[in-house]
This record gives C-alpha cells, structure tokens and sequence, in this order.
C-alpha cells in the first residue's frame, strides 16, 4: 500500500495527515501551498480537478475529499481500531458522525472562508454571518455530546471523527467565538491536543498556533 | 434486520426510502409532514434531536443523516450490490462520490430552501445567491462526469450514490436552472427516474412532479 498525501499545512488536509501518523504506515508529502495558489496549477488540477486540498495517492490513483478519505484509510486498515468495523454497536454512529462533521460542520467553514470567492463579494457579510451561525450550532450540538463525559466523539475511543473535529475546531481559533470557548470542548481538545501524533504533526507542518501550554 | 422509516414527501428521507424498496426487504413507515411542522413535535425530537427527517430506526434505535443511512443500508445488505465492497476497485470512487453529494450539494440545497430560517431573513437573498453557485458548479461537475456516457454516477452499476443524487436534482425542479437542463443530467435523470421502484416511490409518498413523461 502506497501512500502520498499533497497538502497545505493546517488545511482539511491535516485530518488526512495526522491519520497516516496516527497509523505508523509510510507515506510521502507533497506541499500544495493554498496561500500562494499552487492548487490552481495544471499539474495540481490534472490530480484533483476541484483544485482543493487534500488529495492522496492511493497506490498512484488519486482520491479526494478529506472525509472519505479518512474513511478509505479506516477500511485498508482495520486493525488500527480507527472505525469500528461494519457490524460493530457503534458503527452507525460512526457513520452518523462522519457525515454530520462532512455535511454540517466543513461545508459551513468553506462558506465562513472563502464566501468572497465561491460567491460574490456583496454578499459576502451576509453568507458568513449565515455560516456563523451554523457552525456555532454544530458546536453545541457537538459540546452536548460531549457532555455526558466522553473522551472521544465516537464509542469512547479514538477514531476517524476526532481527526477531522480537531482539525475543524482548530479553525475556528480566530473566528468570533472559537471552539475552546465550549467547556466540553475545550476539555475534548486539550485531550486530544496532546496526543504525540498531534505534536509530530504540527511539527511537520510547521504550525505554531494553537497548541496545548507546555 | 427491522427498519421503520420516518419520512415527509420529497424530503431528503426519498432517497433512504428508494433504497429500502430496491433491497426489497420489509419496512415500515411514518409520515413526519414538515410543512406542519411535525418535525418539531416531543415525540419526534426524543428521536432526532437535529428536528429533521429522515430517522431510520434499525432494530429499534434511531439514526439520521441519510447518507449515513444509505451507507449503513449497504453494508448491511451487501448482497444488493449497492455499493462497491470495501476492496473493490471502485470502493474509494464510491466514498468519494458519496462525500461530494453530502459535503458540496447537500448542504448548498439546505441553505438555498431554508436561507431565513437557519439565517437571518435579511441575509436571505445573498445566501441563496451563493448557494446557488455552489449548486450550479456542483451540477457542471456531475454533468461532466456523466459526459463519458456512464450510466450511473459510480463504476457504472446503480449505487447508494445514484438515489442520493437523483433525489438532490429532483430539488431542482423548480430552481432557476433544474438539474434537467444540463443534457448529461438529462439523460441520467431520465433513466433513473423510469426505475419501477422510483415509480412505487413516488406513489407511496404520493408525489406526482418531476417524472417521467408516459
Ligand atoms: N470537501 C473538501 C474541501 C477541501 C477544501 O475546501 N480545502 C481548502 C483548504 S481547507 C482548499 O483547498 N482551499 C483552496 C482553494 O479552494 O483554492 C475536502 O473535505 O477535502
Ligand atoms: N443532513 C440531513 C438533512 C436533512 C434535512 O435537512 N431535511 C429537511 C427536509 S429535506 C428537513 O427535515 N426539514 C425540516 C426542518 O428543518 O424543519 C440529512 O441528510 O438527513
């Protein structure tokens, strides 16, 4: 099984990233860097025709979309207890969830981001207002969850979900009310912050903001 | 294996209700009609608290988000051959498909039919504008995919993917641009729409739009 993920540090690339760490399985990385426009270049496009990242090289054939990406991974490699498997009690909450974080959460983030140039710029004020509000429900939907003392957001333990709300509730850092603001959150992050994959992670793509206080 | 389907007509319950009736295997029903607002009775948010349809109860415990549903009705029914299996050459171009229709088209249609109620109504206009462009992008890029002459949206086999799409383009039908004045679109829906299934469909939720001309 090969792997070669392309990139942008902090970008719904980083799920991917921290889930190949997370599985000890070799990969390569390619920088896509979103700042300076690199998804828009004819080599990145004949890749991932969107021109968004992640993409990953799945045994050289490219696949895109963060979150079945995450979901391929959990399949190709079950052992690694990421998803529970089909069959299992919690595998419809699992798949509730994913798509819940893919089809509440990320698409309103996309809107809060880049409302100027996926629509028109008058508009802009209005659609991120909209998204706002969105995404401040799903997190407390998320922190309800949360509140009945779980560590993770699926069957108590570790999984596919905890890797793209983390890196979704990392962007909110600098939005009017970010997630840490959530007491369940706040707990949930700080926990899954200082897992070592975490750590390597954002030491891999360079990313010095928010992170747990030594 | 026992399901009861909590549905209103033409929601984004149809596509979970086509599935039941390809599988062929015993259902029931429950009418929740959201243009009274019964998704907002006691009894139905004890069930899903998001106060949307659909709810699948599976041997009794409740779950949403119809492309989880449509997932986990696949998997649970392997047999029916509506999805690739996990290992199969098509299994990630099924996964990525099934995120696209839920991250890039599903949400847009959410926010462009409940613009004033999940925002501001003075936001209204600018959200819908922009989710129309969403939309309409979504749309060139299922009109291109299907330009290969593929009969189906994944490996060229009807999948969960066909009944999720087919139900997001009906939600066209009186948008400015429907789903059936892309050509590629047009021929996708036309097939789709002539399956026996999709007519019992839509006897059963008693919609009479958007069909097949006799
Ligand atoms: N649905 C996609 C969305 C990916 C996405 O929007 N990525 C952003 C960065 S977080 C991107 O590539 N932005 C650059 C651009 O759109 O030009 C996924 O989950 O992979
Ligand atoms: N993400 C949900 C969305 C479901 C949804 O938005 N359903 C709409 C009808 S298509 C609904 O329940 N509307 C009633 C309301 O929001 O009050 C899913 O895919 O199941």
């Amino acid at each position: 099984m090969s792997y070669v993920l392309f990139y942008s540090p902090g970008a719904a690339s980083m799920a991917v990233h921290w889930m190949l760490l997370e599985l000890g399985v070799p990969f390569e990385t390619r920088l896509v860097d979103i700042d300076t426009g690199a998804q828009r270049s004819p080599e990145y496009l004949r890749l991932n025709p969107t021109g968004r990242v992640p993409t990953l090289l799945v045994d050289g054939a490219p696949r895109g979309e963060s979150t079945a990406l995450l979901m391929l991974l959990a399949e190709r490699h079950p052992e690694s207890g990421l998803a529970p498997l089909p069959g299992e009690p919690e595998r419809a909450e699992w798949l509730e969830m994913m798509i819940y974080l893919a089809n509440a959460v990320l698409p309103a983030m996309r809107g809060w981001f880049y409302a100027d140039t996926d629509g028109e710029p008058e508009g802009a004020a209005a659609v991120r207002a909209f998204e706002r509000r969105q995404i401040e429900t799903s997190m407390d939907n998320l922190d309800r969850l949360l509140g009945d003392g779980r560590h993770y957001l699926v069957g108590n333990r570790l999984s596919t979900a905890d890797f793209l709300a983390i890196t979704l509730m990392r962007w909110t850092r600098n939005m009017p009310r970010p997630a840490t603001t959530w007491p369940h959150l706040a707990r949930y992050i700080e926990r899954l912050r200082a897992r070592p994959a975490f750590l390597d992670l954002n030491a891999r793509e360079k990313l010095t903001e928010w992170q747990n206080a030594p």
